[in-house]
Parts: structure tokens; C-alpha cells; sequence
């Protein structure tokens, strides 16, 4: 297991891959499995439920782990932020909003900040305040996001972030990609998609399912899911997820959802109970294509970091002087 | 220059670079300069212009170069590929609609088929077809495209294209994206944007400083500028290029260009030729954040290999053996 980079000095680990805080998706046990594995894994604060907060750290079960907030949602719960500062996690991630009042909070403990970053402007900020890391995060992601696509945007968070170590994350899911993200310039990879599917993921059955039968040209950008579950997102960032019948309807006609609101997250909520992946989010990005086993979380990280190996040291002898030919 | 690829034996190149066919700035002294730096250079066959095509392929003066066309348009010009093939160009590349009618002729000279596909069923007809190579276009990229980031997309139809050599499109203008590419199993790349400032580019003065000033966060995609230019484009891709006041106008309210068209195209093309980029488009893509300079094209590809030879090194270091900490 020798890829070491320097992020994983100053993160306290063995490998330099983070699980995604997906909501409701990145639980205690899956954090603490990609952390076990020599990962680190962070738990997915989400939209603000205390008490599954607090079960899911305990599922972690006194593994080494982070967690991620939304910011603009952290930001109506602010006591979120004290309650999972009190379990000391090894870093807190913030996306997706104004981190800057929360900063007082933060840095006085040795929790590591990471800011999640999807333009130039937000990667400036986060460098002035001086954050331990930044994601830099294209819009092939799962889940909510921006607009900007992966590698040409890391070298240009790297090329502003300077010394500050720079993760990765929208579209990484194996080895082959882990190895691009190095070779952008990147310390590390944050990665959803790649464990949605996994053992230890709380993602449904038949979401697992439908995302390792998926594909990436079956994912797309909206704010339909976010209006069938109610969640009023800022409109700089909209949430990538399989598509559906529900999608199909609706998402060329926001205004439509919108007029029939109840009636459809009714029927939303209905399917989200029943594990019906037809109606229901199944929300991954565009590596879908590059996840096809539903397996023990450590099993898909030591694949990816095998085949960044491997890829390395092939992609190193194409420099190496022609003698032959 | 010591980076070598299957693609480079596949293409009798010695560096695997090649020049994207960009319409009206891809000419025959851009190509020429590409190729004769030891990549290739396609001259972009447009929309279409017998006369413009026959002096391009002229003004390349004997450098072996190859021509790309937008198939939906070459479609209702087919004796614009007749007059191409004619040249002998090393490579034809088609994209942007069915390839499949134009096979027949093609087949039977000594040019290289390389066909750019922006989906996964895309890619997988080209195999089907037995095309010499395949581009896979992400996103990002400047000029035409789909809705599939590079990043992801690119190992995607690796594993779809088997032994046929993958060349990567989109976001790639320096020598990180170059290693990246080569990372996620291209065996090239194809660049536009890192050209379109070139010393022998045929974009205008004012277009070449707006896109060396401008930044990947100031692209977007729309169909505005092709009802600008009277290009009725397929539904299935759109143009990424630079945001102005024009875009600015009428992006979010394209049935309001179109009800204005007459006007606002005769105000577009005033802007055009009087070289207005706040009004004319500059069509590049992402990877504006990693073009900076205004150089002849061959230092750009000289700098980009030497780059990617730089990250090509450090990262294979990464999976050496750690014996010190």
C-alpha cells in the first residue's frame, strides 16, 4: 500500500482516499470501514437530523473519522456543528455555502477543515482563510454540485491553492482515476459513488442495485429530487442522479413539479418507502459506469489503490528513453 | 520527447498530441506548426467552405496533417470529403452525427478513421465499425459537445474500445491533463483550447486575448451563438464558449433570441467582423484557466510534454517503496 501523498501526513493516513459525507448514504459503519481500510472516512451530517448524527458516530463504532456538512444547512442548526465537534472527528468538510462563520468554532480543536470548492472564486476563499485542504469538486459528482468538470478544474484549484494540499473529487471511482487525480496534481480523492454500493453503504437495496447496473450517460443535473424531498437549495448548485420515470416527467418542467408539489412528493415518499428506484433518488454520478460489484468497502478501496499502482508504474515508463524502437 | 503511445505508431507521430479541427481557427499553419512539432495537426473542415477547406489544405504546405468535418454538415456537402481525401490527409476525423454513410468511401485509402463520440452507445457503434481510433470528448471542451465530463468518460470507453487507441478530448491544454489522460488509459489527447491562442491560430487578435485573460468558470454551454451564426445544430450538443453580453442576453432566453433573430444576428455579425468578443463568441472551453500565453503552437506542445513527463516522474515515485518514514 505505497501510494502516500502529502495529504496523507497531514490527515493521519495510510491512503489518500475520502468517502464522500453522502446524506443518508455514508453512515458510522461505512466511514469506519474506508477509515479501517487506511482511508478516511467521514459520515454525512446531512439536512440536520441530531439523532441520526448521533447513531451514526456511534456506528462508527471509535474508528478514526470525519464528517461533512451542507453548510447552508448547518448554518439553520448550528449545534450540529458543536455536537459533532464533540467527538473529535479527524476532519470536518464544509460544502456548499458560507463556511466563514463557522470558522471560530473550528480552528481551535485539531479537527482538520476541508472546504469543498466547485469554482475559482470559492478555492480563492477558502486559501485566504486559511483551510488544511480543499476539494475541488466537478460537476460529474453525485449528488449536489456545480457546473465545472474535474480535470480541468483541479490543476486550477492546485495552481491557486498552492501549498495547501488539493482532493480530488466528480467522477473517481477506481484506480485509473485516483492515478489521474495525482497526475492533475491532486493529493488525494474524495469519493461517493465509488462506496454508494458497498456492504456497509446505508443506500437501499435497490439502489445499490440500480447503480451498479448504471450508467454514467444515465445520470443528469436537476432540481427534481430536491423538490420532491423538500429541500429549498440555493440555486448555485443542483444534485446529479440516476435517471427515472420521475426525472422523465419532470425535469423539463420544474414549473409543473412545482404546481403539483404535494400530489407528487407524496407519491415520491411512497416510492422512497417501498425501495422503488423507478420513482426514488438513486443519487450517483457520472462513475456509474466504472462501479459494478456490490462488495466489502476495503475490497473496492485496496482494488483502487492496486490499480493506481499499476497504472503509475506503466504510465512511468512511457518516460523513460526509447532504445529499442 | 520521449512520451510514446501506441497512438503514435498507430498515427506515424512521435508525440501524442493532436490539434483539435476547430472551425475557422484550426488552419492549414496551425496544423502544419502541430505536426511538424511532432503531433498532428487536423484543420477544421467547418461548415462547410469548398474554398476556405482547398486553402487551408494549402496553406500547410506539404506538413502531413489530417481534417476533421462535423458530420451532420458534411452530410449535405459530401464532395467536401472527395476534395479532403483527395490531400491524402493522414487522419479524417468525424463527429457530431452518423459517420456510418461516409464509410465506404473512407475505407479504402490509407487515412485513419478517428471518430470523436461524446456517449457510451456512441463509442460502442464506432468499435462496431471498426474505426482506427476513437476521441472521447468530455464536457469541458470548448466548441461543440455533449453533456459526459473527461474524467470519468474516458476510462468508460477505454473499457468499451479495448485494443482500439483512446484519445481524450476536453479540458486537456497543458501537460498535467496530458499525464492525466494518459492515467485513465488514452493513448493521446486532443487539444483545442491550447491552440486557440496560438501564434498561427486563425482566431482574431481580440479572441486570443479574451481567451488567454478569461478563466474556465467564464464558459458555458448554450445554443445562442449557433442561432447567432444561423447554424441549425442537432438538439444532442450544444457550444461551449466564453460568456459575454450576448450570451449574458439571451442564454436564459433563447425563444427571445429567436423571436429577435434578424436583428440580433446582424448585430452579432457587426460585432464579428469588427473583432467585438463582449458581442462575438470565443469558443473555447474549460481549460482556459491553463492557457496564458500568446506563443507559436510548438512551444505550447514542447511545454506540455515537458510537463507531463514532470508528472509522469513525480507520481511514479509516489508507488516506490517507502523506506525512510
Amino acid at each position: 500500500m505505497p501510494i502516500r501523498t502529502p495529504l496523507c501526513d497531514l490527515l493521519g493516513i495510510e491512503l489518500p482516499v475520502l468517502l464522500a459525507p453522502m446524506a443518508r448514504v455514508s453512515g458510522g459503519t461505512l466511514a469506519a470501514a474506508v477509515s479501517r481500510a487506511g482511508g478516511l472516512g467521514l459520515i454525512g451530517g446531512g439536512y440536520g437530523d441530531a439523532d441520526w448524527l448521533i447513531r451514526e458516530f456511534d456506528a462508527a463504532d471509535g474508528a478514526r473519522i470525519g464528517v461533512g456538512f451542507i453548510t447552508w444547512s448547518l448554518a439553520r442548526q448550528p449545534r450540529l456543528l458543536d455536537l459533532a465537534l464533540d467527538r473529535a472527528p479527524a476532519v470536518l468538510m464544509l460544502s456548499f455555502g458560507d463556511f466563514q462563520p463557522f470558522l471560530p468554532n473550528i480552528r481551535n480543536i485539531q479537527t482538520k477543515l476541508i472546504v469543498q470548492v466547485q469554482t475559482l472564486d470559492q478555492a480563492r476563499e477558502a486559501v485566504d482563510a486559511g483551510v488544511d485542504a480543499i476539494v475541488a469538486q466537478g460537476t460529474e459528482a453525485g449528488g449536489h454540485g456545480g457546473t465545472r468538470a474535474t480535470l480541468p478544474f483541479v490543476p486550477a484549484v492546485v495552481d491557486i491553492a498552492k501549498e495547501i494540499p488539493v482532493i480530488a473529487a466528480g467522477g473517481i471511482a477506481d484506480g485509473r482515476g485516483l492515478a489521474a487525480a495525482l497526475a492533475l496534481g491532486a493529493s488525494g480523492v474524495l469519493c461517493g459513488t465509488g462506496f454508494f454500493a458497498s456492504d456497509e453503504s446505508l443506500a437501499s437495496n435497490n439502489a445499490k442495485q440500480t447503480a451498479v447496473s448504471g450508467s454514467g450517460d444515465d445520470t443528469e443535473r436537476s432540481s427534481v429530487f430536491d423538490m420532491a424531498r423538500g429541500l429549498d437549495w440555493p440555486p448555485d448548485w443542483n444534485n446529479r442522479a440516476m435517471r427515472n420515470s420521475f426525472t422523465r416527467r419532470w425535469s423539463e418542467d420544474i414549473d409543473g413539479l412545482a404546481r403539483n408539489l404535494a400530489e407528487e412528493q407524496a407519491r415520491f415518499d411512497a416510492a422512497w418507502a417501498a425501495d422503488d428506484t423507478d420513482i426514488a433518488a438513486v443519487i450517483v454520478g457520472e462513475a456509474a459506469d466504472l462501479i459494478r460489484l456490490r462488495e466489502p468497502a476495503q475490497t473496492t478501496l485496496y482494488r483502487m489503490i492496486s490499480q493506481a499502482e499499476d497504472r503509475l508504474q506503466r504510465i512511468g515508463r512511457l518516460v523513460e528513453p526509447i532504445t529499442e524502437d
